[in-house]
């Protein structure tokens, strides 16, 4: 199995995977700090890999996968594998690239407690015989993804939420008013001498965008600031530190405006 | 490992522990047919067993263990292991004679999609090296419940059904209650010349009662009355057939009075 290591949640999967079989790494963008993308044609994949793993989003780094690597182009049978959590329907996925997509609800499809996985068909029927009958994904299509007791409530909210996103116009024009709502924000800070986001703009998250004040000293009022205003969860994951605002499908372009309006004014403030 | 099998689930968890491991079977009510218990002082514990195995109620035959074995009186180092997923907050629990108690919250804590486990501290951190680390208990207790994403909703909703419960008088209060939903079933069917019940009384299920109509070629038209008065869901799981009322912790007891006049109803109509 081949991954590509682009941030935390890739990192964790790699490790995982280790107990399963030899766990290679294709490719890691750690020597830069996870703020960019190794370019596909630079992966290692192995002869006979069984699949090539990626996280499409990176939650903690930032980075997102605006195109989904071409393996056949790149000379490899192996099937793509994609975790895409964290921006699962904020835009549209290119089938025809994937083999296997997983994820979990909780950021764009519904409550937490839900996940889901997209398996090509003739893909199934290969799991290990260790691997446990509820996650067996021919067991699970072969019932109709009814093998274990479903999360009913869940996937009921999941259900009103594809609704709601079928009247905003479907993936195609919520990518639409993703890209606009990060321009917004990545903007702003590209053109401040106060705040800074050090991730490759070919490769920034739309969902996820990590940032720092360029003095660090003054986080803590930054953070108070926010609360004041009702501006929550912008403290930067532990691992990577400074801020982190999270653009999800929920968030409204008018919240990344009060967003961009408090890092103005703070930026003033401060001056 | 030891199984006893006294149903449909404990048969399940058989199979599925043969994967990782020797999976005995101590003993088995197949023979029977499922409708009683085998007498503790029966099993056939293997020395230096990991543990022992029950299904503390099965829904599909209607059986529960009304009193949990006690393994070290039966000469055993093995901890007990418990399925109480369709029982648990039905009645106290002994957990002086538990190791380990698992299930899903569908049944009388929440809405499907949650499931939890006790682990008695001493045996944590004896996971197998193929375990997933989101299963590994040691993992999960060092991570307070919240090494993966939890299902918050579910955990919330659990939170009200637990105030619930405390409401009721507790554990000790609803298993009263529920002692005296099922003697009322179970009353009723004993004393017709109409139904039946087959389990032995000693370990009836309090939470699921399957019965039959003697003649069987009325079940359709039982069915059929029963649903027009909104007693709904009373055809018995299709492996063993028949009826099935099921008394979760949610049924008041009107609700089982609704179902005991329908029966007599139904059964002097037929006369």
């Amino acid at each position: 199995m081949d991954f590509v290591l682009t941030g935390s949640w890739s990192q964790k999967s790699h490790k995982e995977a280790g107990k399963y079989g030899q766990a290679r790494v294709a490719a890691s963008a750690q020597a830069n700090g996870f703020t960019a993308l190794p370019a596909p044609a630079s992966w290692q994949i192995g002869t006979g890999s069984r699949y090539v793993h990626i996280c499409s989003n990176e939650t903690i780094h930032g980075v997102e996968f605006h195109e989904l690597p071409d393996l056949a182009a790149l000379g490899s049978q192996a099937p793509l594998v994609i975790d895409f959590s964290s921006h699962v329907a904020s835009r549209p996925v290119d089938w025809s690239r994937v083999g296997l997509a997983f994820g979990g609800a909780q950021k764009n499809l519904g409550p937490a407690g839900l996940t889901l996985v997209v398996v090509r068909e003739d893909l199934l029927g290969r799991a290990l015989d260790i691997c446990p009958s509820a996650f067996n994904y021919r067991t699970v299509a072969d019932n109709a993804s009814m093998f274990n007791t479903p999360p009913t409530y869940a996937i009921y909210m999941a259900g009103l939420t594809f609704q709601w996103l079928k009247r905003q116009g479907g993936v195609v024009a919520m990518e639409q008013r993703n890209i606009a709502k990060a321009a917004l924000l990545y903007d702003y800070i590209d053109n401040s001498a106060f705040y800074v986001n050090k991730v490759q703009p070919s490769c920034r998250s739309r969902m996820n965008v990590p940032f720092f004040l360029r003095d660090e000293s003054r986080n803590e009022a930054f953070l108070a600031g926010a609360q004041a205003r009702g501006l929550l969860q912008l403290k930067g994951h532990k691992s990577v530190g400074g801020m982190r605002a999270s653009l999800y499908n929920a968030m409204p372009l008018e919240g990344v405006q009060a967003l961009v309006s408090y890092l103005r004014e703070f930026e003033k403030e401060q001056a």
